[in-house]
């Protein structure tokens, strides 16, 4: 992405609630979305960020769908350019009501599954060793580099674009053999 | 969307058939596509609104696809700006074939289930009492704001952001909880 | 799509391996991806084409991720309007290594299902006689030009709007009634 975009991050169970509206600027990125913890890994990994609380609501906001009432107008705003003052956005000091420091790091569950079968897991492949070995729904699974290097039909991990844990099957679906949901523990024996 | 947006509008289990093809301007927007019923509720709604029915036809045309090869060029000529004779469409008189008077204004069903198993009525929320409970499944369902009005687990309606009654649950499925479908009976007691 | 158009194709099951990378440029369009078999029917129905093998590597290439980081990157180059060695691009000439002249043209099979239960085969309407009958799953299927041309709940098969043999179910669902899954066979009896 390009220096200066702006995201609109809706990941909101509380819309409507009483969490708060925020924009965060981490090293050359803004987000803007709820202030519930889904920008505390972002800010924790950034080499610097700021954040401000959006007190500004527009004339009509539903109670249920602030992403297109609410982020995206401020999103726009920003997107112009502008810093949130000079955008007209009443804004307030950030109180850190946002942050969770309790949250780990990483998660050995799986987070995504694709629609060819292939699944994600919140663990930075980085924090593996190069031959390390995942347990998943009992199957112990090496690591290859990438799908051809294993026979068609088995089951291993790698670490996928994103530098996550992927459980995956070559020429097949790790949902079906490893019979995996979102929330599938992944152990590292 | 902005005035004069054009609108490709295709729900057209007759096309191939002979159900009119039409452009509706209804208020400051354009529709574009089936004369079979998909533009009655826009009309009822309107302020003021003219229909013109298409008798210009592609050189191309398949039996099956109008969206492409039919509605979308129209929609086209018609989104430069210029009316239905400047853009060179040969057009008819309106005979009204497209109007369904007899047309209910609700429909107290789920007409659309979401990914994360919330559902769609076919009911304006407007037309309900403030406290108008609903029945779905044999569940009384009570009137929510948003979600985080209920406990985690709980199911209840609420306006969504179309101001549409919406059948949800609180971090969890509407869908699995209460067994909906698409037709489900949402009744009023 | 228009002149010079250039597409980014990935089915890449050997992603990451020996395969080549490849362009093809084929009538007026240009195409990028594996040099798998994936441009066989292109290049086998072109009036006239011209491949190249891509020698170029980005700095960053994922073993698992070739159309984000090596096909868009060479697509965009090219979209500049400039030829490979002008874009920048390490090239290799063509040893045909890409081409899969055992292949067949079509593929009696359903090789796509829609959300609607309608289903696409690998198979050109255009070879088969006007009132070819097709079998699927026990059932004879006739032709009908379009969905209306036959009764509600009548399954059928028509020459789509790309050209190839579907079956579908006048306001119904073909995968329901047929049983049909990604390979099923269409026997033309």
């Amino acid at each position: 992405m390009p220096r200066n975009a702006v995201f609109v991050c809706v990941v909101d169970p509380g819309v409507g609630g009483d969490r708060p509206v925020m924009v965060l600027y981490a090293d050359d990125k803004i987000y803007v979305g709820p202030g519930n913890g889904l920008f505390e890994i972002i800010a924790r990994r950034a080499g610097t960020y700021k954040a401000t609380r959006i007190i500004w609501r527009p004339a009509h906001l539903s109670p249920s769908f602030h992403g297109r009432d609410l982020f995206a107008p401020v999103a726009a705003a920003l997107a112009r350019g502008e810093g949130v003052e000079t955008a007209g956005l009443t804004a307030d000091v950030d109180d850190g009501a946002w942050r969770r420091p309790d949250w780990s790091d990483d998660l050995a569950q799986v987070i995504y599954l694709d629609h060819y079968g292939n699944s994600m897991a919140g663990l930075r492949a980085a924090t593996l060793t190069p031959d390390q070995a995942v347990v998943v729904d009992g199957h112990v699974l090496g690591r290859a580099r990438t799908f051809g290097d294993v026979a068609p039909g088995q089951a291993f991990w790698y670490e996928n674009a994103n530098g996550l844990v992927e459980i995956a099957v070559n020429q097949g679906s790790a949902v079906n053999k490893l019979n995996l949901t979102l929330g599938s523990d992944i152990a590292l024996p």
